[in-house]
Formats: structure tokens, sequence, C-alpha cells
């Protein structure tokens, strides 16, 4: 698999500016654990994820994190090329979650084929209204809800009246013990899962770490 | 002043693309106090503001709000038309905060225009990056600041919107900006009545001591 198969309009830009990213295109690999970008670095290029994973997140004067979004094979970042666009002014923390391999596009290449491209333009600008939503909905589930400590709490609770971290219970069930839906609750449980607390299967949520989970309940 | 002085990049478009835009165009005045688009509400258009103020904030199960920001003359509101990106997936609410003015650009005539050029679709991406940018840094207010610099920045914001020291607001108002509750809010006043920095009378709020403001609001 190359670039062009990873690039999803590729078909959609015309040889010279074909030409153009393939001339200016970097391979890397990075370990996990490695910050590929921070708010403070230089606009550093837009990343292809070719496989692997990256977190996205912000982090407080006090240290503390919260993840914005992932990004996993095929996805692309567009944050760490905020200089591209003028009205991006904000800081965050981009981190290699697993051994990553990408492509990095340079930002200079990437803002002058927008510029005359209205495929690419409008491709960069889905991708931005997809990070905004994902966005959006993190803010919602944590300034109304709650609901992210409300899991945590009802998933402990649950851990310690079985006696197990091993629970049998389906994201329904859950839905209706705090007055949500399901698709809600199977986001939030995805959040969790990313973040490491739990693992989900069939008909079952295994907590992995008890203590994150005792943290985020607060 | 005309339309065409009120769109940025209207030069850049081409003959028939103006034309497009201008026979689709539509005036509306709306009163203080009209909500002029939600969430549930079908993809209504574009708003460009001539004159007056809106104000786009999202709404809880509970009925709390929180302000994501306002918009004021020459702004375009590009939420309001969520159907033209298809990734745009969030639901907030758009409010008349003054008698305003605007046009309405139907959301299918500005998506047709913008799938064919480059600089509207690069304008759009500027716009939502404000936005988006707007939003992040409320994020970051609301999780990582804490309520008296929020309450105290609020307070001068709206001294300079409203060019006065004499506030005509209530505290139930200020919750719902800034997504608290108004008994929380009235103990931040007095606190801050105490110290000096307001005095609070019915339905007015008055700025004292704007230098210890913003002193507190760091």
């Amino acid at each position: 698999m190359e670039f062009q198969d990873y690039f999803p309009i590729w078909n959609k830009l015309n040889t010279a500016q074909q030409d153009r990213i393939m001339g200016s295109l970097a391979d890397r690999n990075v370990k996990k654990g490695t910050v590929i970008y921070s708010g403070s670095l230089d606009c550093t290029g837009l990343f292809l994820v070719k496989s692997g994973q990256l977190r996205a997140y912000i982090l407080s004067d006090q240290g503390r994190e919260i993840t914005l979004y992932r990004l996993f094979d095929r996805d692309m970042c567009l944050f760490s090329a905020s200089c591209m666009i003028h009205s991006m002014q904000f800081e965050m923390t981009i981190e290699a979650e697993k051994d990553t391999e990408l492509w990095m596009i340079p930002a200079e290449t990437y803002k002058s084929i927008m510029e005359e491209s209205a495929p690419l333009a409008n491709y960069t600008n889905e991708l931005m209204a997809s990070r905004f939503s994902e966005v959006m909905w993190l803010i919602e589930q944590i300034l109304w809800k709650s609901l992210d400590k409300r899991v945590a709490e009802f998933l402990l609770e649950e851990a310690a009246i079985e006696d197990t971290s091993r629970l049998k219970i389906t994201h329904e069930a859950i839905a209706n013990h705090l007055g949500s839906h399901r698709e809600v609750i199977t986001r939030m449980l995805r959040y969790f899962q990313n973040e490491g607390m739990v693992k989900l299967s069939r008909g079952m949520i295994t907590i992995l770490d008890e203590n994150k989970l005792e943290k985020l309940k607060g």
C-alpha cells in the first residue's frame, strides 16, 4: 500500500499537485510515547497515519491532561500544521500511543495546494468539522452530564457488588441505570477503553485499571 | 453598505457564483430573544450579520446553557448550515441577543459554490478554525481555570461590549453563560462585592474596581 492509497482525494488532484506532494513527503517511524507535536513546537506538518495510533490531548498548567481524540490508520492530523490555517489558534499535544508509521506532508506544500484546489480545501473542511464534532461531544459529556464520572462510578459499584472485575452487563442496561442512551454509553465505554481503563468484549466489560476509574469518579 | 461589502471574499468569486448568491440571498430582521437556529431545526443556511448580536450556545437536557461564542457585525455563522459539511455533527442554538439584521444564504447555494471555489472553501476553513479556537479556549477555561477568574472575565467582557460599568444582568443569566448554577454565581458575586470589586443591586451589577477584576482575571 502506497501513500496514494491512503490519501482519500488523491485522484482529485492534478499531476502537478500530486508531484509536489510526492516530492516533499517524508516517512517517519515514531516509538510509542514520543511526543510528535506540541503547541510550543514549530508548525510541523500534516501527519497521515500508515499504522499505529496517535493521541491528541490538551494539558493544563498543573499538568492535567484530557484526551481530545485519537488517530488510527488512514487518519490525517491537521492540527500539527496549525500555521496552515491562520485562525487556528489553540495548543494541543500529539503523542504516539503505539509505535507508529506515518507520512509527513510539509505545511507549506499542503497549504499551497489547498489554496488552489477546491477538493483539497473541502476535504480539509470535512476533517476539521469531524474533529470539531468530537471535541464538542466531549465538552457536552463533561459539562452537562458528568457522564464520564457517572459511568465510572457505576462500573466500580457493580464490580464491588458482584465482587469481580469482569462485569456481565449490556450497554443498554447501563444506559437504563443512568437515564442515558445506549449509543452514548457505548461511545463513553469506548473512550474508557481507549484510555486503558476497561476492555470491551461481547456482553462483558472488564475493568483493567481500577485506580484510573476511581480517580475519574472523583 | 451592501452585501458585497460585508462578504469578505466577494471579489474572489466569479460572476456566475456572485449571481447565484445574490439570487438566493434573503434579508431577515430578528427581534432580540428570537432563536434563529436550533440543532433540531432543519439546515437553515448561513447567516451574515449586518448589525446586531447573535449568541451561539449549547443546551443540556436539564436546560442549562453555556455560551460558545458571539457574532457581531460582519461575522458569519457557519453552524446554522451544518448539513453543508458532512462531518459537522453537533447541535447548538443560535439566538439574537439584540435586535439583529442579517442576510441568509441558503446552505445548498453556499455548498455548491464551495465545492467548485477554492477561495470560498478556504475562507470557510478559516471561519471554522476560528470558532474551533474559541470553543477550545472555552474548554480550557472550564476545565482548568477556576470560576472566580471566569466570572471576573465575563463581567469585564460584558462591560466592554456594552460600554458601561453598570451591567443589567441577572445571576441566572451569568450562570447560563458559564455553565454554572445561580447559587454558585451569587456566592461568587457576593465575594466580589465583599472584596469591593462590584456592587450588587436589584437586576444590576456595578463594577467598582476594574483593576482588581483584571488582576483576578489573570
